[in-house]
């Protein structure tokens, strides 16, 4: 229990932090799936990121149903979540955002965004741009309401990082909350970086083998670095997750 | 008389939070319909957006004059407000702004300013750029400081939630002032993500069946989430208007 | 003397808006005519803007010499100030600054610079792009540190508010200090703006009669309105100059 | 042995001073020559910029051995710093960064990054672009992680003061830290005004003979002013290195 207590203080951390680096802003959310069960999963209440606090966390069945008691509203959106950790069990962790610099490549005829930079470089080539009219017609309001349009979204994404949604935002997955929210801060600096290069020229996108290499390499401490970084910028306490980066460190942790 | 005086901190933190979100900046106003007299509307006396204080609210007539206490000299602008409020009986607030994403959109030989993204979809497909050369000449201020100006700038709004002005700004309006302060900042997120896709290629605007549903679908709860959060990032205590969001909400509360 | 006390305090309050306005970074520097001699001017010792403190405050003759205590090394590029006080007895300011948003029109083979927005009108619409090539060859590191490179210079902007200068920034100047801040912050504005709107389309600036609008109309109480806002941004006093803006101000004052 | 604590002092602050300028985020680090042995270096271990504390500080050899106490995991990619203090004994200090507006320059096909600038003349007008394609292969990770691939960025970066590398960030050099802090900050500012200049139309670059002047004539004083404005914003005690830039000032200092 004393796990749980903690996961749920990440989760706050999460959304504080993604508020802070402007990948959420008054909307938006991140989902953790139950340590203990797979099937159900965590998320808060129908609230601003930034506003987030432990005892807005909810659980969830991935059908959306509320779990236990009911601390709020919650998001209408929580299909994306639901669907999502449906069809990727290697994932544990959800963002769904309306990163400023993503949304504009959501909207381009021809939409171009892939990974060009290293620290971005799980986004892939092939990220897919899921546009709700395809399926669903042009007059929905473009929210991911019902499990049905979830699991459409989910369908696109595939076993990828990042799906772009047309004309709102995108989702990240990670196979850990600081995984899903390192990935989610460094799509949307990826998207601002290939925005200037293509207003410039030709550019260069990371290879199937960078690509391949930078994912494959990249271990816990990676995100523990950022993770630190970022709870100091909206003060909360920083604990060290997969091992110790100070003293006394163990050689044999990754 | 204690509503007047809500109503007024209202006012007081609607000028905070657009100064602090970048839609005003030194310059720029937001009023609001008085609620026991629609013939009248309140506003503050001619400061900037970040310092406004309850003192500086102000009652006007729909023709600019004040009622009561003059306590400052007014916004010499008001009459882009007693025009619209006299034009537009179904809104209780305006805003307007030099909103400086949306600015660049209006000095455009093709205006092609509209709602990209699903937060911005009460911006619509044919946003009007009023011109004040059409009618008084290319030997203005620029400025809207008497009533038949204003009356020209609230025609070309029309039922519409905004008018882009040419070389000066926009004025924004809602059916309530947490609906305007919420569609001013997204109309200025909408214009940089607008911006941006421009510059890289052809954009999918949002389709009228995606813009009516958008609209139609959303109600107070959407507003209440940006506004806890916009009121956290100037200090100023949240109360919830349309519903309590927390334990105890009532489910059939909108 | 007190008087003098006062504009040393508004000329340390000028820095630091300055600073936080990102008009000024590290570098840059703004000055003031002696109120009791238009030969001198005052200005800090060489220091960035956002340290300037009262006893940083020098006094300087036209030709650059330091009058009374030399309280620390002078700007090396005082003379740009000698030579547009000089030049310009109708000036009681000048601020020369990196302003980031206006040095890319310097380096433009066709420099386009012009005012679009009316907060700008005072830009007017044949800014110069003073380059120092032009009379001291292309071997220079581009400082105005002596009064020949600052009359040229001073000769180059004329009777306008604004000159660019290659690869370098800008020089504004104004009939107040609070002038020259005011065209200042809102000539990196307009800078931004056009910016924006030139890679999206061809673009309507202001034209002769809206610049000399705007530019007439407009008195002391703009002014005061942004130094108010911006005084509060950097947590320095706000004394009102010009007239009282609150309760009990006299409708006489301009 | 006060000047080696006030040397890690100073590494502390150009670490938060870094980050707070936008030039390192989670990631990237700086470097500076042990005083007393030209073959160690001082650089803290793996850890975000903006979390560094003094007791991170560790020491290497030019071979990235850690010499000494192992406070910490060391960063994986020294070897950066390691090649380039080899290859380099004219330079004290190694910044390397993800400079958020110069890695787009590093993923253009046809780059052509420059100085346009004074305050960024020393980045000069070949600036090299190293892909770690070009003799590694297009399946890395694109970190530089042992001497080989450093020893080849080092070739690379040959004489100057920037080298990009594709995908990835940049690396900037400095006859003292002061110096290496100062270029990184205008190598950001300077590929922000260039990237806005390009895409409005052609650009006239600093001459060979601007470059020459402005880099010969760059004393002490100019680091020192950027330093202390800097210190400020991280709130980190400022103490002046070169001279005493305040009243007593030594006119013989440079």
């Amino acid at each position: 229990m004393a796990d749980l207590k903690q996961l749920k203080e990440d989760l706050v951390t999460a959304n504080r932090i993604l508020a802070n680096q402007n990948v959420l802003d008054a909307f938006g959310h991140v989902s953790i799936r139950h340590p203990d069960n797979p099937q159900h999963f965590l998320m808060s209440r129908a609230r601003a990121p930034n506003c987030v606090e432990l005892d807005d966390i909810m659980e969830f069945t991935l059908e959306g149903k509320v779990v236990g008691p009911e601390l709020g509203k919650p998001y209408s959106e929580r299909f994306i979540h639901c669907a999502i950790l449906e069809a990727r069990p290697d994932i544990m962790s959800v963002v769904h955002n309306h990163s400023p610099n993503v949304v504009p490549f959501s909207v381009l005829k021809n939409q171009c965004f892939c990974a060009v930079m290293h620290m971005a470089a799980p986004i892939g080539r092939d990220v897919p741009n899921w546009d709700i009219r395809d399926k669903f017609g042009d007059a929905t309001n473009l929210l991911v309401t019902d499990m049905e349009t979830g699991r459409d979204l989910a369908k696109a994404l595939g076993s990828r990082t990042v799906a772009l949604m047309r004309g709102h935002g995108c989702v990240v997955v990670g196979r850990s909350l600081r995984e899903a929210v390192f990935s989610s801060i460094y799509t949307e600096m990826n998207a601002q970086i290939l925005y200037k290069a293509l207003v410039m020229g030709e550019v260069t996108d990371l290879s199937d083998g960078e690509i391949a290499a930078s994912t494959k390499g990249r271990a816990g401490f990676t995100w523990e670095r950022g993770w630190e970084n970022w709870c100091r910028s909206v003060n909360r306490t920083y604990y060290s997750q997969a091992w110790d980066m100070g003293p006394g460190f163990s050689r044999s942790d990754k």
